[in-house]
């Protein structure tokens, strides 16, 4: 259980804290400037001075950092270990979206990129995966549906039908993050290939380009007041016989629950690590306005209350941090199959720790603190919304238990 | 301590569900909708269905509850008590901004029309406050500054000076609710006139009319990600050299700081009454969402956490309206200062509570709840903000908790 | 819903608060001292004191107020409502035991006795009501049994078997409080009468003496470290083949789980306006030890967190007492039946509510608080226990959800 | 940051988890019997079969494992790292106060004899520390004191005045844990040598023997009703005139508090370490009760809110581990000066998480969970004091926000 960082890690974490001094903090006005001036405001992606950070970042080794070990190298990734890439991760989790997608490590195109290299044929990933891992192109992952608790894969109801050489799409998704920009250019789509197969065999997941007939963008998602289009939003999709070829599948027919399965893990760890460094961000925040701030005769920073919130916000961190380095460690040594307790563990502790904290900075900053004035309520409720990523909290921790139990029986 | 409604009290309980279920809820798209044409998005009180509406609150004696007594009576409301206002508020709060807009019991127009009936001069009176009661034209109450922590009245900055028959403003406010609306007519400005003076005598209040030269309103505040232009955003405004004839004055020089006092109690009770109902409307919303969901092979209502959360939000909530009911009827029997420390419990209690009960609310709509498809993010959102309103809870604690160590020496 | 305290109860309070003052405090120390010099430390109503303070308390009418209405003046008590009777049982339990037991109103025995005067024949109540209202003699109720979850009264498994004009009796029970008190000469038996009825007609209740052989007395429970040898600890008992008339049944066979019922309501409130009573004395001890104590250059009562404690403490302990007299009022006005829901929400948020104060004030007194210096170390175990009484809260919670739930069906 | 455990941790791990199972727990109930049956109640280290268990440990190499590094080896003991040792701690903690007084790992004793290593003089450490670290004697730590916030050391009023050879105390002490035993030879005592030093040279320790005149040993101190006569309760002291001589200052005069810090930091970790092993006996007997009892139709472990505790527990248990690790592994490589931000940390967090889930195994096991029968009442007990020890919680969370404050400067 070795959390240190090497040498190399070293490296990388200063040359990345570095560029975000140099480049990405620097370009955070801009980039919200030139975003407002597009003509589609979810377009976020052709927002010039994107592809000058993006260029620099691939110029400093900054790219591709999320996808582990051989296969990452085998796509022209360093690929760094879990372990490896969890403090770059928290990093760029410091300020907001843009550093990701600058590192080409945004969700969700970076499960997707995991899926193809580990499940998609050489024409697949010659056809999605290398334009992804060049920046070119943007994916979107449609599990979601608005008619069941997706939370229990085996309730996916979207229809995929198999006629001749092609495939026939019909159904509903919603929260399709990132769908919302044209450039996301292909879906990755979870539905119900064989309804009579056994419970985990019934999905298929097929990769489905933007422009396919009888695909619809019905409308954005908002959450809270956000619509979040600096990232591409969340989409409502329609799909009505949207016809694909076969060769479309990723994987065997009735791989669909297994490939999610395995997209599920880094997923959660990639989220954990950058909202690692939103609390951070938070703590850093509320620590400059609580010794800013004077009422009543005395700095905020001398309230005991403050006080109190400051030193939680802190003790929880660190042990959070802790978790999710194991975590990391553990999928790097045994595997995410071994590592499962663990991500469940992260998924369940992250967001209610991190959100525990915002709420403290947000409080400390007065009405300030729910306002476009600081980052903290738009990264409240991007946290917010992991309290239901892959399936709500108390899914997660009624298995957990569940395994828990079964240890101490005799 | 008799918190029963009378029989005036069921008789207008009975007469406003039937209006929200006949007028107001049919009337809610349509609201949306209409505000969705208007030329200015911040003009709300221009949507066509709201004048309908409130015509028809007006016929049914829903006009003007807000205020109350003899004081009501004489500007020719009902005068109903606050504990008979109370259920009605509730009733009224269940459905977000619409059903206090057109009773004409909204904030912050209702807390600046007690202002002018309590100091308001013949002329004032006639100038601002009978439009008001009409509903003919909207306020604004501006007080909150963004340099300093304004929990501490005596930190406001805002100079009023005279200069012969003028008052001349300078400074900076923010979080001006309804300002953002065209229709906003008039602002009650407070300021400091004489810095010299002791610590309660420094500030004053004075009408400022929107088409005052050197008046700026300079943007929208957003509360999460909502500008909340339905009900007219939050605005900061700057005055530079601002000037008003000194009989715009409320009450003599130096009354600022008591005038903002008497305005508290009211206001916040108000606030409390109707966050009652929106927690009441989101145990609904859970209730049902639970009983129709299914995950798992149960419905949610069957889950024994869910269950606990249902349980949690009745218990608390029932603790909850009663203590504004005993503060109602304690305003009502002993005046609002000798509610003063029901009066900062409820403050407390409110929006913890409610803020509490809409969390797990949302929680059972899977990420739903926090879209533009349900309510509950929305009033999240406004219920949050109610945690700073008058100055930060922890204020309130501190100065409820010095009261009750005080009680306690011998 | 008038929770006003009318003009006789205002007057029972000035006597019992100037009787807790000249009587009931100045002989705390008394009457632990003569408890520890008697030959059986658990037979504390031998305590020479208590029969002096009885005799005073008896005289100034402090006798008996717990049994309701008409009821209670058909037995010789003042018959007051549970409205009047909710501030006087919360005066008394700010004193711990005794002030409950001098008065005649401590438990187990009043419910026992509301059960002998509801359901009791003349013969039963000559024999066991008429000593136990003249506090001559003591009882004890045995319903939880060790080998089962309690909580679910279909579950008890202590077998009463007729035997031609003798019921039988084998089991075994447990927490039977007051029972290792050689004065509690009559035990209130809950057991099954007939396996095959229908579910809530299984049980019966039967009075059995002390001296019946068969009945051992196994042990004393303790709960944290206490034995609660001053009102009578908590009897483990074993029936082996015990022998009563058929006579000492209460009520008709089958109706053991009804009169249960009707036991429970009456009982928790007692418990509730008592530990409000618990919660007042803590918050005192609390505030007096914060402005006494100097830490870091400042009495604890300046510092922010402890104020913060202060503050919670008193506005969640006015909402529970509200909620609680609320209760009350309900009870006299449409029955314990009517108050169903009440009565479970007060036994949910009365234990949380108490034991978080206790936890503050304990921590403001530093480790001396956990002693034996302070009541509220031992008060704090008190109220744990109620978390469990009549089934845990989780199953009252599941309860009042589940008619939450039914409400908001269409 | 390594926390691996390596070989020859691996390899005490089995031999003391085999020597539990073999030897401790067997004994438990032999000790227990055998303490009742000692002329003296509180002289725990006679009981016989504690010296067959402590000639047993040793034989195994379990003995003395706490004193780290060069200065155990110098004293005889393995010289473990403390992360070496963290993982056994736990395993002794999982088994109350048997183990580490089996293993001569128990405090204060453990505290005592590493002030005697590092700060004795030679004479001091034949006379004390040897037979210490032989087991042949007990001791105890007396620094807190009754009238004075003593988490602020500067409070310490006790006097020690130089009168020749020999000083000379006065004042009161109590919370001495172990010094009821009439075993325990020798007080460490903590005492103002000097009031007019500057803030933190006013202190000095002095050696004091047990049958020293003027040594009264008061009373015994309580803990929720627990004397904890099993391990040498908690005792008040009165010195009247003490005298001993000189030499038996430790350190120089004006030392103490820099001794009292530097004895801090090991025993907060030992009690961290075995704190956790106190949570994982809890939640193993929260599981099998959990699948063992049957409610309501289902076992406890099928019910929602039971797996949540479970899984909750699990998750911040892993979490709180993770940092107990990490402080212990930075107090091996940088000093336990070093390590001073990460020992608070542990000493906030520690007892809150183990209290909460000592607290929900409790409610799992229902009214026996706070009874003699099971071991959790007493934990929580313990568990509960450790928020007071080495000052409350809010003490040292204050000066970890000064601290992160600090470094958020700029």
């Amino acid at each position: 259980m070795d959390f240190a960082h090497d040498a190399a890690t070293q490296e990388l974490q200063r040359t990345l804290l570095d560029f975000m001094d140099s480049h990405v903090h620097p370009a955070e006005a801009t980039f919200h400037a030139q975003l407002g001036e597009l003509d589609d405001r979810w377009a976020w992606s052709r927002v010039p001075v994107l592809a000058e950070l993006r260029e620099a970042a691939r110029e400093r080794g900054l790219w591709n950092l999320f996808l582990p070990g051989e296969q990452g190298k085998a796509h022209g990734a360093p690929g760094l270990t879990n372990l490896q890439y969890a403090p770059l991760a928290e990093i760029s989790g410091r300020s907001g979206h843009l550093a990701p997608a600058v590192m080409n490590c945004a969700a969700p195109d970076t499960g997707n990129m995991e899926v193809l290299a580990m499940f998609g044929t050489p024409e697949q990933q010659e056809r999605w995966l290398t334009p992804l891992m060049d920046g070119r192109i943007r994916s979107a992952f449609a599990m979601t549906e608005p008619d069941v608790a997706s939370s229990d894969a085996t309730n996916i109801a979207t229809r995929i039908e198999r006629d001749g050489d092609e495939l026939v799409l019909n159904g509903r998704k919603w929260w399709i993050t990132g769908a919302m920009n044209p450039e996301c250019e292909v879906f990755i789509v979870m539905g119900k290939t064989d309804p009579e197969a056994s419970r985990h065999r019934q999905q298929s997941m097929v990769l489905v380009p933007r422009d396919t007939p009888g695909l619809e963008v019905v409308r954005g998602m908002e959450v809270f007041g956000y619509d979040d289009h600096e990232h591409g939003g969340h989409a409502e999709l329609r799909f009505s016989d949207v016809r694909v070829p076969a060769a479309n599948l990723i994987g065997p027919e009735g791989a669909g629950f297994a490939i999610a399965q395995a997209r599920l893990g880094p997923g959660r760890i990639h989220h954990c690590m950058r909202s690692i460094g939103v609390a951070e961000m938070a703590i850093q925040l509320m620590c400059e306005r609580a010794e800013a701030r004077t009422a009543f005769g005395r700095t905020l920073s001398q309230q005991g209350v403050v006080r109190d919130w400051i030193a939680e916000s802190r003790v929880r961190l660190e042990q959070l941090r802790l978790l999710v380095l194991k975590t990391a460690w553990l999928m790097d040594t045994v595997g995410n199959r071994g590592a499962h307790t663990e991500i469940q563990a992260i998924k369940i502790a992250t967001p209610a720790t991190v959100q525990w904290i915002l709420d403290k900075a947000i409080q400390v900053h007065g009405a300030g603190g729910l306002s476009q004035d600081f980052p903290l309520a738009n990264a409240y409720a991007g946290i917010r919304t992991l309290r239901f990523a892959d399936g709500p909290d108390e899914v997660h921790k009624n298995s957990l238990a569940k395994a828990e139990i079964a240890r101490h029986q005799h």
